[in-house]
């Protein structure tokens, strides 16, 4: 019954008939055994030879419903090493968001070719979604509603649908237009149940209705369905009220997702799209990119580190402390960084309550500052017995925990106004902030002593 | 109509309202005007005093709604200024799991005088919940299942619901049990709708059902709806097929987000409950122990450079290049680590395809270590005009590189097995590694160089 211990047992299985190369049972184990989602999981859990041998063993027919489960970088390669006769097939049976998503990965000529070999009502609703950006609430939607008119009974409603003998999948509203076509409320199927046959739509449907704007960015669609419990909520112009389509859980939970991951990702210097099991040279020259960036912040630390040589050759413990106090620095600015970009994204911070923060994180850099450069002091003291160096590595450490964490909290806004993002751009930016006030305070502070 | 705008409006009323001292009109706003789910993420986007302002002008009998949608921290603050009787009435309208995840935050003492405060009926249901872990598909579960037996018809059915009224949220499906109330499959609400009503239960309903055992972890729970893009699913104890309850779809975008969140807050040693805008003394002692762990593994580091002060004090090139090894190994190696820590989250990892990636990462490490090691050798011979040094940098960065991200991607694996959170652990260990092996490996071949 357990169904997650069922399907582990089913992998367990292919993995046996994969290692002994009985590639029919293989085949009927991932079209007939598997639904379409592990398929998928289980392409993307695997490297690039097994991935190309299970994805040859899939039938024409599943293609498309495996296709819609995986990542972006997978879905593309696979796409790119088909015909388009082929991928028309694949994707004819998809919602029209999940084919806009598949055809939002290719190149235009070849949407356009696709485009053309399917039937007119199809491809009128899926340029209806691909007129707008995949990240916006237009993108997201679906435009396989089903409407119905306020002035109808239950009774008729209950009619119609047991005619149409299948909803599309996670229907939990109908929508209300007018002849319009404008959206006036919708109708809950739960509403639809426990009604009286011969009330009217109007009577029982709900006005109160979250609707979104087709402008609207997936974060803030996100942000609505997670606060208001929803499973659905239409698209509606809203100037003119028009009902273009329907957002539903089930993408707006990928979006969630692939945001979460976009700011961990991000940090590292990694795409949300990343696939684990990218092939090494790909995944080696992605990072060389990171590693680039990354070094240059670093020959900017060590070109602030070479204005002290002299000093340094006078003193060499400098040298061997001097790595605590950048490093404390980039601790404690990442902290505040994280927190930061955290609430930008889950929408808790804005200009209003920014001010608040960055006076408390002022405090704690501060508070924290002093407390740890009495320690740092205390443990240089025993260790190299100076109290000159002492007492210079501990105004550096307060210095630098109070920039770090000021830097921490203000560059995801500043970056945010300059169009750059921060979970890229920020802790690359904030590691040279940390690095050269850690440095240059700690250096130029014994070099004045010094002197 | 578009509802975002809309809200955004009132808040916008509202911080007016709240500038201009008009606290009854603050009160209106909060109280009628907007959901409680708008109101909870107002309460966590306000500093700690207008933070006790408005929950102090929230009407009692709202109070429980707000609390069910706030994070864990700010929860427990609110409660425990709470009294057993004010508890019990701002949850007694709760779901079941959201009482027990209530109830879980508070002093088992607190808990079970809440308890004694509830009807028989309730209280049974709730100590059902509780006696899982809240991280478990049992501590997930609702118990406000509506079942129906196989043999009845779907016009019985329709008779039953509408004599109810009303469904219990996110109800897509009804279960179906038999007289032992073993769970045996389930009843789409769709397929109601959609079936003549002399048919039966038995004849429509769903047997290929995803059901969850009440061990399942939330993890699990998570990747089954998203797989399976469920709305609700079964909770069944799967050695007796005893149905407990069932899990919502909201209730599982909750553990989704804070999975998310924990893996990039616990990088940065913060914790995924939170509060951005805790008070200044709270969040500085929290940080502090964080920089105190990073404190000593700074000392680690420091330690590995004072064994070669003598190497230092003759060439002070070395300290000013120093930080480029370490740091180029400190980037490598979280790229691997935060790939690492994704992956299993995701489920795409497992020693069977781990393998494969710790050998992908090694031919990564070797071939970004050998392309950046010739760009480094050169800046600096360009810089200090010694061949040595040039050698020995680029010796020690192709070393580092290559240990960094065999420590990115094993570390996880090692600290998953000793139970230790990879999250959390992980970028600080790998750290301490990678500033061990960058000073090591580039002033221990400097010594052997120069002697």
């Amino acid at each position: 019954m357990a169904r997650g211990e069922y399907q582990n047992s089913k992998l367990q299985h292919l993995e046996s008939a994969l290692e002994s190369g009985a590639l029919a049972q293989v085949r009927r184990i991932l079209n007939s055994d598997l639904q379409a989602a592990d398929v998928a999981h289980l392409l993307e859990s695997s490297p690039p030879k097994e991935r190309k041998l299970l994805w040859g063993l899939i039938d024409e027919e599943n293609e498309g419903d495996v296709l819609q489960h995986l990542g972006d970088e997978i879905q593309s390669w696979l796409l790119n090493q088909m015909s388009v006769q082929e991928m028309a097939n694949a994707i004819s049976d998809l919602d029209t968001d999940d084919v806009a998503d598949v055809l939002q990965n290719l190149p235009d000529k070849v949407t356009q070719e696709v485009l053309t070999t399917m039937d007119e009502q199809d491809r009128d609703r899926i340029e209806a979604v691909l007129s707008y950006p995949e990240d916006t609430a237009g993108g997201l939607m679906n435009t396989d509603t089903i409407t119905v008119r306020p002035d109808i009974t239950i009774e008729v409603v209950l009619r119609y649908l047991r005619r149409h003998r299948s909803l599309p999948d996670m229907t939990d509203s109908l929508l209300v237009v007018n002849r319009r076509d404008e959206f006036i409320g919708s109708l809950p199927i739960n509403k639809i149940l426990v009604s009286d046959g011969d009330t009217t739509v109007r009577e029982v449907m709900s006005t109160d209705v979250v609707s979104i704007d087709p402008e609207t960015t997936d974060t803030q669609v996100a942000q609505l369905f997670e606060r208001h419990d929803l499973i659905s909520a239409p698209v509606v112009e809203s100037h003119t009220h028009k009902l273009l389509g329907r957002i539903t859980i089930d993408d707006v939970v990928d979006v969630i997702r692939e945001e979460a991951d976009h700011s961990l990702l991000s940090m590292a210097g990694l795409d949300e799209d990343e696939d684990t099991f990218a092939p090494a040279l790909k995944t080696s020259r992605r990072r060389a990119v990171w590693l680039g960036i990354n070094l240059i912040t670093a020959f900017v630390a060590s070109g602030v580190i070479g204005m002290f040589q002299d000093t340094l050759d006078k003193v060499v413990a400098l040298a061997v402390l001097m790595p605590i106090v950048a490093s404390m620095g980039g601790i404690a600015g990442s902290q505040t960084l994280t927190l930061v970009i955290r609430g930008q994204a889950i929408g808790h911070l804005d200009s209003g309550n920014m001010g608040w923060l960055v006076n408390r994180e002022f405090i704690v850099g501060l508070s924290n500052g002093l407390l740890w450069s009495v320690i740092i002091a205390l443990a240089t003291y025993i260790w190299f017995q100076d109290i000159q160096i002492s007492l210079i590595i501990a105004i550096a450490i307060v210095i630098n925990l109070i920039i770090a964490v000021l830097a921490g909290a203000l560059l995801p806004l500043l970056l945010k106004k300059l169009g750059i993002d921060p979970a890229l751009a920020g802790s690359v930016i904030l590691t040279t902030v940390t690095d050269v006030v850690g440095f240059m305070a700690f250096l130029g502070l014994a070099t004045v002593f010094y002197l």
